[in-house]
């Protein structure tokens, strides 16, 4: 039998990255923590980012999830949006992976297909499902709503594999 | 009379990123290094990014810059491009900030006007420019090209600055 897998489900964004853990165990999945890092936004940019990149690492050598999922961005319309998400993005990414740590993405549509079970569902449906399917967790902001919502995706995609594979239940 | 500043320029991207230094001493321009970073394209993004963190750093330890330049990205039309080039230069900016470094962006037609005397300066004359002022310099390509143009700006509007503060010559 395997013991859980540690889900790290990561919503990046220069002024809020959310962050959420989840364990599943064959298909039952438990809340273990989430947050927020927010650098502080009088800060320069690119010591924002190195903020960004330090708060990242202490969640990861905390509670050193095996696993860590982000969404794809649904591409905003202004490559000026695009440009900043992307530079935070890419400062969680390249942490995960100094930590050794694959990085999975997901479609936005995928994420709500494995939470809610349909794919168009409202980002209001997301969050109140993730609270269901996490009782007793406590959500500060949408970001980290969204991040556990990824993190629960891939803990969904994980068990199906495993499944598939014949491993497990 | 102060010792000669040490300017390093970057330009940031996931496959290619190119980078120069150059002292310069009340004015007067010397070229000390120049390279590329390209980071192996069959790895994944996260390790991609990982690897290009760490050839930053590497850059930075050995030639020990007081200054880091980049230019402002003159956005991509493309959302998607402008993702990717954000995540590389997220963490470009993220590595030198872990150093102590500021880092200063400048827009391309500025870096245009200070290597060229003209904002509207073509690509090819930028690189010819960088050429006749940094001579015997060799250039791998225009990344490395672009990296040491951004060093020759940050090192012309640090003299002004100077210049203006009534210090130096």
């Amino acid at each position: 039998m395997r013991p859980a897998m540690r889900h790290l489900g990561l919503d990046p964004g220069l002024t809020v990255t959310g962050w959420g853990i989840v364990d599943a165990d064959r298909g039952r999945l438990s809340h273990v923590a989430n947050g927020r890092i927010t650098p502080d936004p009088k800060l320069e940019t690119s010591e924002r980012l190195n903020v960004l990149r330090d708060g990242v690492l202490t969640v990861i050598r905390r509670f050193k999830p095996e696993l860590v999922a982000i969404e794809e961005v649904f591409v905003a319309r202004n490559p000026g949006t695009a440009l900043k998400l992307g530079m935070a993005r890419g400062v969680v990414m390249a942490a995960a992976a100094a930590e050794g740590l694959a990085v999975a993405e997901y479609a936005a549509r995928v994420v709500k297909k494995a939470v809610v079970g349909v794919g168009g569902a409202e980002k209001s449906q997301v969050q109140a499902m993730v609270r269901r399917l996490l009782p007793g967790v406590e959500i500060a902001g949408d970001d980290e709503g969204d991040a556990l919502a990824v993190a629960i995706c891939h803990a969904h995609s994980a068990d199906i594999e495993r499944r598939r594979a014949g491993v497990g239940a």
